[in-house]
């Protein structure tokens, strides 16, 4: 399905605005079952919905974690995973006035529709209606997808997003327009890794100048919170991973410590306090692991430590911590990609990514054809890749 | 022992100033016994410590739970008990300048010693050396006690404090200076109770004008929240208590809105949410009960909602939160004192209070002589009393 484009590469929608689109996705039909390349169905966009040609996806821990089923409330197949991604509007619905056709573009699973109470408060970027919900499985505007197999059979979105595919159909609310000029394979990183990261530094945790930091699980997301506390001036980056190999990539994105729980006889905070005089000023629990988390707030210095979690924590298991351990002036918190506002925030984001402010190259550490998909999260899997980039294109 | 003061009222240290002090004192022998008025000699203050003329104190519900004994590892008999008072400083020790003799103080249990790189942090109120610790049971200078029995063994002290005795000796660091014009008994309510209520609104939760707030427990401290949100203008305090007495106070402390949750069939927050289009903007949780704070927790909007955790929650149960639960952007935090930094920020309290901007005579409920003060912990018991004053020197 290249039509999209001209034989000279121009951006051509002329045959296929308004009808149904038919081309590849990848569906995946149970928890953990193989990716299927198959020709989807693809619905116009409705009204205030685009619909965007893929041409970058990446692959984040959260797919993985929603791909084996890991929580079985928002298991709904078939369905066509995907949130990271870039691409170009290919149509718009009805009511949409400001994005066009050949805008470039990424999905956000953390919609802003710009006009509720929350989208008005300064103090949230949770939508009231767009913000992420992992149970969602189908257009907010009628309730019914946009996807079907060729047999008339639904396909199930996922994340606001589903990006696993050549054309997806989005809310309005779910997509923001980028620079032309931005490279669309870079830009794909802002869709959820590297803006979750970057922006719990400068957001969620507000990383001063001179401060210390300790960031655990040295995946995507961890190291853009390296980048990020890099970025912001902070003095100390320790980084803890049971992966060595982690550690050679850390460096070159900010981290100036490496803690592998595996070589230490002592708890991590026990080490991290004593490396720093009594704790780091923030740390970033980028695991989902409850008893890494416990490590992570008791390696903040008591009386003004941050811990911010960012890991999907999908076991049942409470809080790791007493009440009156929250007495001692350490604090924490969730966030939620990285606190920014999608619509209104990442574009000034994604400038200061052109501009090579924020070192994006270094996240993209494999790229494969889309129909290598499960190769890519195989890499995923065995902590060999950041971000293996999917070529939707090639 | 009324020597501190001549006969006609003029004080007058000279007699026992760098003395042994014989007085009277309600020692503790064992968790939950009967305090035992009897003499104590109270040595003099050494290097940096004062030794204060006790005139009024109150009980808290840390009196309460330390007397009952239901920390284990906080047990330390014979002791003295008490943490919120207001006196008269009979001496000083070696090396104390900015206090004399005859300065008008309250003792802090949260103290402040100024020089600590806690005390020279703006983001804490928790001293290096001198922060609230129950395990505490002796002098910071030397690890002994200033109290003894008439047969010479130790009295251990409490919370930094003491002060359910005639004279107490105090550590510099946890003694405020106030005004020689305040009522004293009026005074001795911002050592502990009022200062963290009205602090836990004004500094913990920072209470916006016109904003919404529920307050989960209302006594005393619950109550000081009530009347620290009235003044920062919140237009709705919603107050709720299984004790529907409570509430005939809470309506003279900016109460608005009363809920018993015996009365209901469903959950508080649920009520909350209906109320006040989503939740409120601030909860704050004085009960010490893990599902009581979750229901504190869940009562505030998401998206912005903060929780402040006041009550001491005694039981080894963890935090009743699944960490997923901090994802729909709701805070919790741990508030000590109100994060009042003592001694440099409760003068300026203090004068409000003066001044009358804070309602403090609603708190005093009751007034006995010191003799009585098992009477004075039933009635804290039963709920009768918000605070009930002792009189020492009657």
């Amino acid at each position: 399905m290249d039509s999209l484009f001209t034989a000279n590469g121009k951006f051509n929608p002329n045959e296929t605005r308004g009808k149904v689109i038919s081309c590849k996705g990848a569906v995946v039909w149970g928890p953990g079952q193989p990716f299927v390349m198959e020709k989807v169905q693809v619905d116009p966009p409705q009204k205030m919905e685009v619909r965007v040609k893929i041409l970058f996806t990446s692959i984040c821990h959260t797919d993985l974690s929603a791909w084996k089923g890991e929580n079985e409330a928002q298991r709904a197949y078939p369905r066509i995973l995907g949130h990271e991604a870039a691409g170009i509007i290919e149509s718009v619905g009805e009511g949409v006035v400001d994005m066009k056709e050949g805008d470039h573009v990424i999905p956000i699973f953390n919609g802003e529709c710009g006009d509720c109470a929350y989208c008005k408060s300064e103090k949230t970027n949770l939508c009231q209606r767009f913000r992420v919900n992992p149970m969602k499985v189908a257009m907010e505007n009628d309730g019914k997808t946009r996807f079907w197999t060729l047999d008339g059979r639904p396909i199930y979105h996922f994340l606001n997003t589903s990006t696993f595919i050549e054309y997806t159909v989005l809310d309005l609310a779910c997509v923001v327009k980028i620079d032309p000029h931005a490279h669309l394979r870079n830009m794909s990183l802002l869709s959820c890794g590297v803006s979750t990261g970057v922006g719990a530094a400068w957001k969620t945790a507000n990383v001063q100048t001179g401060s210390s930091v300790a960031i655990f699980g040295l995946g995507a997301v961890g190291l853009a919170v390296a980048e990020g506390a890099r970025l912001r001036g902070a003095s100390r980056i320790i980084g803890i991973d049971i992966n060595p190999s982690k550690f050679i990539k850390g460096k070159l994105l900010g981290i100036t410590d490496f803690i592998n729980p595996k070589d230490l006889e002592r708890p991590v905070h026990e080490i991290i306090a004593e490396m720093t005089g009594g704790g780091v000023d923030y740390s970033f629990e980028c695991t989902g692991d409850s008893a890494v988390l416990r490590e992570a707030f008791f390696s903040t210095h008591d009386g003004w430590g941050l811990t911010v979690i960012l890991g999907v924590h999908t076991s049942p298991k409470m809080l790791p911590f007493h009440p009156m351990e929250l007495f001692d002036g350490r604090k924490l918190v969730g966030s939620v990609f990285g606190d920014f506002k999608g619509k209104t925030q990442l574009p000034h984001f994604a400038e200061q990514c052109m501009r090579g402010k924020v070192n994006l190259d270094e996240f993209i550490t494999h790229e494969l054809p889309f129909t290598k998909i499960s190769e890519a999260f195989q890499l995923l899997m065995d902590g060999k890749s950041l971000r293996c980039l999917l070529h939707l294109s090639d």
